[in-house]
C-alpha cells in the first residue's frame, strides 16, 4: 500500500463506546471506520449504496479485510479516514484505506468486495457504469 | 419491577469489545444483553424470532427501553440475564429483564415491544397463538 | 419530557454497522447516539470529559437510561441529537435527549448520571464549578 | 493458513445486533468473534488476560488483523470459532482463526499481537513463561 493521495477523506470523532479498557479503540471498530468512508466513497462517485445497486441484479459482499494498527486512536480524537479504489478486477473491487490523526497515519488497511448476484451469490462482472464511475473519480 | 423468578435465564460472558475505558461495560451494551435474552425467550416459548413471525403479517418493534445500572459489569465476568413477559397489553408486550453476577442483581430494565404490521407499521393485536404461548410459558 | 429547545444539537449519519436485519437502527445503538451528544455537551459547557474530571476525585456513572422509539432511523440518514441537562439533583444529573430527522422527532430519552468517587463509587455532590457551568449553559 | 486442528474452539450464537440490513453479520464483528476466542485461548493456556499480564511490564497490542469471508453468518446461527497460535516471533504472536457453521468453514483470519511495554509501547520479547505456556498448549 502506498502513500498516494486519497481523494475521499471522511472526518470522524472517536466515540466513547468504541474504546476499550486499554483506553484505545477496539481493533474491530476500525472496520466500522473503514465502512463509514466506503459509504462516502459510493456517494462521492454518484453511486450511493444501496440505492444505486437495488434492482440492478448486483450486490457487493466483503471478501477480505486487512487492518494494520500503526498507532492507537483514543477517545474523542478527531481522525480522517481516506478511501480509494486501489484495484479493479473483473468481479472485485479492492479499497485501500488509511486513518490519520494530526497528519500521522495511524492505521492502514484494505477491504475487498466482490460483485455478486444478491440471491445466488455467484460472482458477476463489475457493471460498466460502476467501473466507469470509479475510474472517473480516481482520475480526479 | 419485582424480584419474581425468571423462568428464562441466559448466561453470557462480558466481551472485551463491550468494555469502555472506565473498565466497565458501556451503558448501551446492556440492551444487547437484554436482546440476547429476548431471543432465547422466543425460542423457549416455541416462537423463534423471526421464523415464527415471517408471513404472519405481524412484526415486533421496540417502543421503549429502560435500563437501571445498579453495579457495573466488567470484562470477562459471567453474568446471567433473566427475561420474563411482565405485561401483555392488547398490542404490546413488556419484558422485564435483570442481570445477575454471582447472585447479585447488577442491572434491571424493561423493553416494550409493539405488535405491528411490518409494512404499514400500524398497531395490531397480539396474535392469539403468541399470547397463548407466552401465558403458558409464564404459568410454568 | 417537553419540547423545550435544546441548545446542544449534534448531527450524525446512521452507519451501516448500526442497522439490523429489520433495516433499522438496533434499539441499543440509540444510547451510543445519546452518548455522542453528551460528549459534545461536556465540551460545550467547557468541561470536556474526561479531562475536566480527572484528578478532581469525582467521576460520572450512568444510573438509568430510557429510550422511547417513536419512529425508526435508517441507514445513511442524517439525524440530529439534542441534549440538555433537564434536572440537577444534589448528586445526580439527568440529561434529556431527543433525535430528529428532517424536523420530526423520532426518538426521545433520558440518561441519568450520578457523581461518585471513582474508587469507592459512593455518591458525591455535584462539584460547584460543574453545576455552575451547566446552569450557565442552560440559561443561554 | 492450513486446515490444521484447533485445540481451542469456542461456540457462540450470532446476535441480532451483529447483523446488518443485508441480513448477515457485519464484516467488522468477526473481529469481535475472533477476540472472544482469543480470550478463551489465554484462559485455556493458564494465562488469563489481563490478570496474568498486569504488573509483568508486558502488554499485548494488536498490530495486524486479516479476515477472509468465505460465507456469511446469519442471525441466530450457532458457530464455532477456532484459535491457535500459528507463529511465535521474538516479540510477536500470530493467531490463526477460523469460524465454522455445521462443519463448514465460513471465515478464516489472523490476528497478530506485539508484546510491548504498556507505557513506552516499545517491543519486548515474549516472556518465557508465556512462550512456554503457548508451546505446551499447542503441542497438546
Amino acid at each position: 500500500m502506498t502513500d498516494m493521495p486519497f481523494r475521499l477523506r471522511e472526518r470522524l470523532r472517536v466515540r466513547w463506546a468504541e474504546t476499550d479498557l486499554q483506553g484505545i479503540v477496539f481493533n474491530g471498530h476500525y472496520l466500522t471506520y473503514f465502512d463509514v468512508a466506503i459509504t462516502e466513497y459510493w456517494r462521492a462517485i454518484g453511486k450511493p449504496y444501496p440505492a444505486a445497486f437495488v434492482g440492478t441484479g448486483v450486490d457487493l459482499f466483503a471478501v477480505k479485510s486487512t487492518v494494520e494498527y500503526l498507532a492507537p486512536a483514543r477517545y474523542d480524537e478527531l481522525v480522517e479516514v481516506g478511501c480509494r479504489a486501489a484495484r479493479l478486477g473483473r468481479t472485485s473491487i479492492a479499497f485501500e484505506l488509511a486513518i490519520w490523526r494530526d497528519g500521522e497515519r495511524i492505521t492502514r488497511g484494505e477491504v475487498v468486495y466482490a460483485c455478486a448476484d444478491p440471491v445466488a451469490r455467484c460472482a458477476i462482472p463489475i457493471p460498466l457504469p460502476l467501473r466507469d464511475a470509479i475510474e472517473a473519480f480516481e482520475r480526479g
